[in-house]
């Protein structure tokens, strides 16, 4: 079973975090909940979901996890303006762990700047932004090259949860 | 005179829009409102604003305008996802008229790709976005390149009106 640092912050969209979630822990994997202040409580931006954080994103590391899990809405855009948070979610795509992004997840690892030669896809808002970072952009459920799963939008979510749960137990 | 658009949706940064707004509207400007639909109210992020919106974009023609206002806030990630908005946009910079963006704003000029080889700044999550853009970042207060007026977040407020006032003047 694996260890999954969720990157999380306010305003993330509920079911992003919510579905996978759910999915992960079902299939006996940890979660840790990382965050820009521990024991601070973060909340959905359209249901309110409270989410406690486990640990400072200042106090991750890399090597305590096997996977890591970024879910959409505002969230991203509140952590990429914290460069250990960013830092963090650029040494996952370096090490070749999985990394699995939904919505405006990947925003996170533009500000990182790991994506150059990569096939993703993301949120419709962003998809300018994935272009100018050197990826390819494919307008697709679920996109995955090599440890980099990435979604649109919650619709995708079940695939995401899917090709998630297949990426752990390879 | 000017007649300004204001390029706006939902969780706009509350204080990124009253405070230009009303500052304009001191000095004799007429502002128009240009959302994602007609007659919908849309709110502020921080203090809950409201704002009428006057002319749906696909309704609104860069013509009809001498002046663009693009707030932040969550409100230029709503108003990029939507082709015609991104488009408006994109026809002032391209004219040369003058467009104003803060914080967030500048997200909706690079959906419209017309920042390549421009000097600009903005909010601290966007920074990497801009970069890869094809533009110069400058981390300061306010930034004039030609038509482009660009400020970083509410502190810069001030000097974001003084340089866009002096602007409508030329």
């Amino acid at each position: 079973m694996s260890k999954v640092a969720v990157l999380i912050a306010d305003l993330f969209e509920d079911m992003e975090y919510t579905q996978p979630a759910a999915a992960l822990k079902k299939a006996g994997h940890d979660l840790v909940h990382v965050g820009l202040k521990a024991h601070q409580t973060v909340k959905g931006k359209s249901q309110g979901t409270p989410v406690t954080i486990d640990r400072a994103v200042q106090d991750a590391r890399m090597d305590d996890f096997d996977a890591l899990l970024i879910p959409g809405g505002y969230s991203p855009d509140k952590l990429r303006a914290d460069d250990d948070a960013a830092a963090l979610a650029g040494d996952f795509v370096r090490k070749g762990k999985p990394v699995f992004a939904i919505c405006h997840g990947p925003q996170l690892l533009i500000t990182a700047d790991v994506l150059r030669g990569r096939t993703v896809t993301g949120w419709k808002s962003i998809v300018q932004d994935l272009k100018n970072a050197g990826t390819r952009f494919l307008d697709e459920v679920v996109v995955e090259d090599g440890n980099l799963v990435t979604s649109r939008h919650p619709s995708d979510i079940p695939a995401f949860i899917r090709k998630m749960l297949s990426k752990l137990d390879q």
